[in-house]
């Protein structure tokens, strides 16, 4: 069995892409920051899913410093926007170079580990326009790893997994559904409070919303405000 | 004037950076990082010079991951190789990912304070070998946090910086005192005291010495054996 290092963030992507490495038949190192990020909440969700899904170990590293530079909704005092009709432009909670911090650590852990497989759950259909969520950025990040690193001038080639790039967030309810995922679990909202109760308002409640709907499954996010 | 973010270890290489970058005109940002290396020393270093070069703001950021996930013998207890006289495979004081980490924060850090310049004094030539200093690196990771970014793909091009990747450490110690550097607030050594005696032995140690004889200027470095 293979080793993998998978991005945890606590939402329904990050589960769903754990669940099908797992299924796929990885062992997993999960790995998730507390960035101070405002939807702190979600650590709790990606730890219960990291348990759900027995994986090897779990780390949880301190990044304060994304909170030390601000520059995000999410990570300093800019209103998280709500009930946003036009999703085209790159919102407020874009959080600066965020996967791009959060690859580096895992393909560090992944060199040490000795494994080549890091999986992420970015999603660039039903999604906030974040460049770092795009199939061209994992392209050229992966290249840059894979020049970089000793595991990788030695031919130790690193993927960086994106298994639902592609797919609609109903796709991806269903496929998470098919590896048995139970998304109780998981938190989406951009300003869940301490309770794991979800805004129901955030881009990211609305995209979670709709996908349920289009999937055509019950919804088991309990919001604050309905 | 224009910012620039320039990452700081304490060592000749980023100093020699920085020190060129303010000559250039840039508003300096310091960044550098704890990760409980073994010359942690280097940390005391990096804030000397910081001062002494009168930068902006100076972020010593914790990054305690890398001691966490070790694989290095700059950070577990595989003893630091000495008095290699074959330098041409990578040695165990590589650091996984390391130059990946600290390019990402700096990177994060740029796209907050609206710079596009980042320095950082990677050398291919007197080096360790290590695979994230090299141009071919560099142009690939410039690249992929160009397509990952709201700022690069809104047209804010980052350009990562590195005056001395073809320089020899002769070269890059001349350079240095002629924009004005005081080498003895810098330290190299891959194990240095915490009085910061160098060993004299380190790959660092080795190719620092070296860079003072070929340059023909005194080295100031104080050494515990000699």
């Amino acid at each position: 069995m293979k080793k993998a290092v998978v991005l945890l963030s606590g939402g329904i992507d990050s589960y769903t892409v754990a669940a099908i490495a797992r299924k796929d038949g990885f062992i997993l190192y999960a790995l998730s920051f507390d960035y101070n990020q405002r939807h702190k909440y979600e650590i709790q969700a990606a730890r219960r899913i990291a348990e759900s899904l027995s994986v090897k170990q779990h780390i949880v590293s301190q990044l304060g410093f994304l909170r030390d530079i601000g520059g995000s909704a999410l990570t300093s005092s800019i209103p998280v926007p709500e009930n946003r009709s036009d999703m085209s432009d790159i919102p407020v909670t874009y959080v600066p170079a965020r996967n791009i911090l959060f690859l580096s650590y895992a393909v560090a852990w992944a060199e040490v580990l000795g494994a080549c497989d890091i999986f992420i759950g970015v999603n660039a259909i039903d999604y906030s326009g974040y460049p770092d969520c795009r199939p061209e950025f994992i392209a050229a990040y992966q290249q840059a790893v894979n020049v970089g690193t000793k595991a990788g001038v030695n031919g130790q080639f690193f993927c960086i997994r994106t298994p639902l790039i592609g797919m609609t967030k109903r796709e991806i309810i269903l496929a998470g559904r098919a590896v048995g995922c139970d998304y109780s679990l998981s938190i989406s909202c951009y300003q869940a409070d301490s309770h794991g109760l979800a805004c129901g308002a955030c881009d990211s409640c609305l995209i979670r919303m709709k996908g349920f709907q289009d999937a055509g499954v019950p919804d088991p996010t309990q919001y604050r405000i309905r």
